[in-house]
């Protein structure tokens, strides 16, 4: 039986096998994940990010018992950009809550990506594929940092969550202007710590500047959560639902959707083009002869490059 | 006068209006940077990275005057990568000190770069070149913060250098692996304050972990500075000649720009190929009907990607 197959069916083992593909950027995904696009588009995507250390697990788990009480099925990712040094994955020493591995209604995964640039969001989307083919209503993707990768990821989410801890002023201060900007909801996690009014005051006044300056609809609310002891939890739940019924209702969701499918369509072509110039250009010995011809300065990377496009038939310029 | 021309004369207005054109993604850049391209590979590129507010500006300051008083020129980049969302600059207030700007042996230049992925480390190794070419002996590269954006950056550099601050100790902890790789030289900053030999400790702990798992000829040395009261600095210079004689001597200097020259290509490529296939084929009402059947799930984005694919001429099977 075809994986894809296997996924409609409700096999959670070919689920993870594809999953595993994607991971390992294992070519015969391509055929499953063309099958699978027809079922899916019905899953609601949250992404949950923030700095190392703000609570996100344990956030994402109590969240995922309060859409569970609620009749949502759901699926978690976590995304763990590997090191592009090591390859290695960076969260081995996740813990999870045990009751949430025993509910058949939800679905966790850790997921290390590696290889080019924008990876970590395609390997990411697909598997959020997947478990919207595999029949769960809501995916969280939770992922740490708030890097380029981080971004990435979050361009594939509906509604995105970003956890900031009391003692955070500095972080706040020099974020940078994209980092706010994902935010649909604030959540200020460990409040019971000290600081935690001030966090909210500094950050209203940041979304106060931000809505005078681009007249925003969607107001993004503060909700503070101690997320062990499971408080302010229902809050996040009903903000993330008033969320979801604005995107749909103002019709930006559906905007939003046909931009990520835009952005992936780009994406499968970079990286499929760029895995056909190293295999059949970029590698051998005359690669290695036009490298050193560069390092003595006889050649240079801008001429090569518009080489390379000729060979594959294209006579462009080159592009910064 | 070609830009070209006049950076090889020394002229800084031709510099300033080629690192601009750069920055805004002006193809006019390519045949200056190709012209530029024989007169390069002189000069000794090095990284400064770290959190917000480590001090990574005040530390380059004082690191240029000690590299000053040695008779290097030099030249600071300090890249401020765009917000992919407002594409404003970030580093807007910062303040250098005006005794380098007054000196013409050092430029300064603050670079917001923008556009798609990859885009800040292509646009910043152009630079550098320029600079190269310029006449720069050494050129340091600025950059904020740990995520993708700045690893790639630190790719194009020969040396990188670290900074980290006391009462960091959960960053170390949490760090990706590949933030503690990336670091050629550690530096404590602010190491008047408390808990800088703690953190002294936990970096050579890691180290030394790191070291055993991978037999690495090279140490990064531990080095503390104020770097406000010029602490230290000296020692910091110290350890950069170290390196960069570790990296003459070992051959792996030559490795590592072989390895970059590869991936400028490749990078050259990609760029090239995106811009093209976005202006030809991603816009228009032809495309949006696409877009439209795939919302509909009566096409997908693999399908779509292969099409796109086929019409410049390549049949080829999409790859994740």
């Amino acid at each position: 039986m075809e994986l894809a197959e296997g996924i409609l069916d409700g096999s959670v083992k070919s689920l993870a096998r594809l999953i595993s593909w994607l991971e390992d950027d294992d070519e015969r995904a391509y055929e499953e994940m063309r099958r699978l696009y027809p079922h899916t588009g019905n899953a609601y995507v949250v992404g949950i990010t923030g700095s190392p250390g703000a609570g996100k697990s344990t956030l994402t788990d109590k969240l995922t018992q309060v859409l569970r009480k609620k009749g949502y099925t759901v699926g978690i990712i976590a995304v763990d950009p590997s090191s592009p040094f090591t390859g290695g994955a960076v969260l081995g020493d996740r813990v999870r809550m045990s009751n949430l591995c025993l509910d058949p209604g939800v679905y966790i995964r850790s997921m290390a990506t590696r290889g080019h640039l924008g990876g970590v969001a395609r390997a990411t989307n697909d598997a959020v594929r997947a478990l919207d083919a595999f029949g769960k209503d809501i995916i969280i993707i939770e992922t740490v940092g708030v890097g380029q990768d981080e971004i990435d990821v979050i361009k594939i989410v509906d509604t995105t969550i970003l956890v900031l801890v009391p003692g955070m002023g500095d972080v706040i201060q020099s974020m940078k202007a994209g980092v706010m900007e994902i935010a649909d909801i604030f959540v200020i996690n460990k409040a019971d710590h000290p600081g935690a009014d001030q966090l909210e005051t500094e950050i209203n006044v940041r979304l106060e500047q931000d809505k005078q300056a681009k007249d925003r609809k969607w107001v993004p609310p503060v909700i503070k959560t101690v997320a062990v002891e499971g408080k302010g939890v229902n809050d996040l739940a009903a903000a993330l639902e008033r969320h979801r019924a604005y995107l749909e209702e103002s019709g930006e969701l559906e905007i939003k959707r046909k931009k990520r499918i835009k952005e992936e369509i780009l994406s499968l072509v970079e990286s499929t083009l760029l895995k056909l110039l190293q295999e059949k250009f970029m590698s051998g010995d005359s690669f290695e002869d036009i490298i050193d011809e560069i390092m003595s300065g006889e050649n240079d990377p801008y001429s090569t490059a518009r080489e390379l496009l000729k060979r594959i038939g294209l006579d462009v310029t080159i592009q910064q």
